[in-house]
């Protein structure tokens, strides 16, 4: 089966077109911008045979017809909403590649015993209304009323932002797909990393998308004029801070690859009252803490609090979120690594340390991802760059793991 | 010479009336509440049979002749303005304190050698303008053009405002005093921190005010994903951060008593992107320096430097402004320390960690300050409070240095 590297290249700079033209890339969900790339999808999942349609989350569905009946759908897919001043390929490079593979099932005559379906879900990216992975939340049910409740700055809800992309916000107090309606759900997606690009290897194979724990750290102690408190009389909460962010990093540095992948960020903070001629009574941090088992989420917090001697200071930790991590399911992950082999593509394992929409996916369907390099590991930034070579090869090894998985499910 | 108790504290409740009333102590210099001040002060003044004149900078002046012909002047007294939302002490009780000797003297009919001035410096805090002590910089002659043409929100230059405050800023290109013209300055104020109140005695002889020096701290590194980049592929320009502020605080702390006073401050803080899910690129901070000694300013940001190591990081210091150490004149402090010894009252020699209208007082006069104890260390913010006792000791002892002074110079 052929997969033709410059259309799918030419999709990829066809979508980088639907820009806020004054800050490439910008098409946040809900958009002008967005529409029209929505609307340019919808005519390209046509023109490559599909049955387009919008479900009630307004995620954007192109449908190929399976040969066997009954059998549950594979699918594929990503977003193409992006955060401000985002990149070409964060989402979108997912989306081209199941085009690219439903137009060469349609160009090659070939038929797949399973339906097969391209999906762009609504909204990955944090949307203005707060909630992000819209769409992908929908199919596993976890968009809650209180999600559609939350409003933009204008003050619209994220239910009526739904209506007007298109959903059907009433039927979203159920899940879109029920466990045994998707046979396997693949993402390609750029790593937003920089561990492919160093070994040398152009496939990830994502054995698991890490849990992510926000936990606000706050140092309290005491405001003093920092001319006239002597060292020996103070309660400097920035003080105590420093010592916290060095424990966080220490922790992780100890913590990973033992055997879980760790990485715990201090990536906020705030002192009080901030002024050069006063020492900080009150620091607040957030930590973000992400690990491929639940169980060093968990512990992570006391065993920070047991390395923090942080003497007369105040030091609380409490919970933001929690999302739990996901691990992904062997029948893919081991596809996927076969399909490069066949390719003779090099690949390796590894986390995501992103969340992404397969998170949700693998809540109601075996779910994997592919991983291709992004330069110097750069995302969400107008400089994120993948080659059309990389891409292509990362496109080929989803065909064939699709391929695969529609012979063997 | 009795020197009433209940007359200086009604004075300075008098004061904390002259307050905007929705931000209590606020009496910022420029402003309506400071004018209403002024004209009250004013008044009191010539009730205590001063000659009352603005001089050019107007700074507001009381003056009583001295008995014998061409000596120069005693002078002393502080200022009436505050920080927004700041305290009923910090400069009020200073200029309190010489009113109430002034009024002594007409009461008792004391005669002195030498005439005395009651001043009130204009606006000791930083102004709107961005100028701090600017009455007695211009004793000094060191208020600029640059200064002079400094302007506030609504673009008033500093000149002007000057101008509407009762001055004649251009003639201000000159020192509005030589040095010979005044015999001593000494300046009564609250201490602003705790040694007082710790050691349990109501008098402070300030022996020096340290000097100074704020850095521009910046720490950078490489913005990366906070989920994505393993620990060991990061440039974290916060954990770096927090090695800086662990050595600033660790430096100051060795060298303070050896035997400068040192204190070291990193109050003021900016993490870039500043976002829970990046690890931070850039952080900025700001260093407040302060030491007796100018010698130990300057060798600090080197010490700092060898103390910091941040491998790949990047690590600047640039210096943003520097006052150098005052020394408090010898027979100004022995006369402080003879007065306390002879009203009973224990007293210790202290620097002062923050700068004052006595820094430039000290460049044309021998100058020192008298401390008093105040609640917990507290100032600039509402709760600042000292007992009536604590204020009339105070008072008590800045009245006998000065009668010694007198006698003595």
């Amino acid at each position: 089966m052929n997969l033709d590297r410059d259309r799918l290249w030419a999709d990829i700079e066809t979508l980088a077109g639907f820009t806020r033209p004054d800050s490439p890339w910008t098409r946040r969900a809900f958009s002008p911008e967005f529409d029209a790339a929505r609307a340019w999808l919808a005519r390209a999942f046509a023109e490559a045979g599909l049955a387009v349609r919008l479900d009630a989350c307004a995620n954007l569905i192109g449908r190929r017809a399976g040969a066997e009946p009954g059998l549950p759908v594979l699918m594929s897919g990503s977003h193409c909403d992006t955060v401000p001043a985002g990149g070409r390929f964060d989402g979108i490079a997912g989306v081209a590649a199941a085009l690219a593979f439903a137009r060469a099932l349609r160009e090659s005559g070939t038929a797949l015993r399973h339906p097969f379906e391209v999906v762009d879900f609504l909204s990955e990216e944090p949307s203005d209304y707060g909630v992000s992975s819209v769409g992908s939340r929908a199919i596993a049910g976890r968009l809650s009323p209180e999600h559609l409740a939350m409003t933009d700055a204008a003050g619209e809800t994220l239910a009526q932002a739904i209506a007007r992309a298109g959903g059907d916000p009433a039927a979203l107090d159920r899940p879109l797909r029920r466990p045994g309606e998707i046979a396997a759900y693949v993402e390609l997606h750029i790593e937003q990393g920089r561990v492919l690009e160093a070994a040398g290897l152009p496939i990830g194979v994502v054995d698991r998308i890490v849990g992510i724990a926000r936990h606000a750290l706050v140092v309290t102690g005491r405001t003093d004029h920092a001319g006239s408190t002597p060292m020996d009389a103070r309660l400097d909460a920035l003080a105590g801070a420093a010592r916290v962010i060095a424990a966080v990093e220490a922790l992780a540095r100890d913590l990973t690859g033992k055997p879980d992948y760790v990485v715990a960020t201090v990536g906020k903070i705030a002192a009080f009252p901030n002024a050069a001629n006063a020492v900080p009574g009150r620091v607040e941090m957030v930590l973000d803490l992400r690990a491929g088992s639940d169980a060093t989420l968990a512990a992570f917090p006391e065993l920070l609090k047991s390395r923090c001697d942080l003497g007369p200071l105040g030091f609380e930790i409490a919970p933001i979120s929690l999302a739990p991590a996901t691990l992904c399911a062997k029948p893919v992950t081991e596809a996927i690594a076969a399909a490069a082999d066949r390719l003779g593509l090099g690949h390796r394992a590894l986390p995501s340390g992103a969340g992404h929409d397969a998170v949700n996916a693998a809540l109601v369907a075996p779910a994997g991802m592919i991983f291709i390099p992004c330069r110097d590991g750069r995302s969400h930034v107008p400089e994120e760059w993948c080659s059309p070579e990389e891409l292509h090869d990362g496109a080929r090894v989803l065909a064939e793991t699709l391929l695969d998985l529609d012979r063997r499910l």
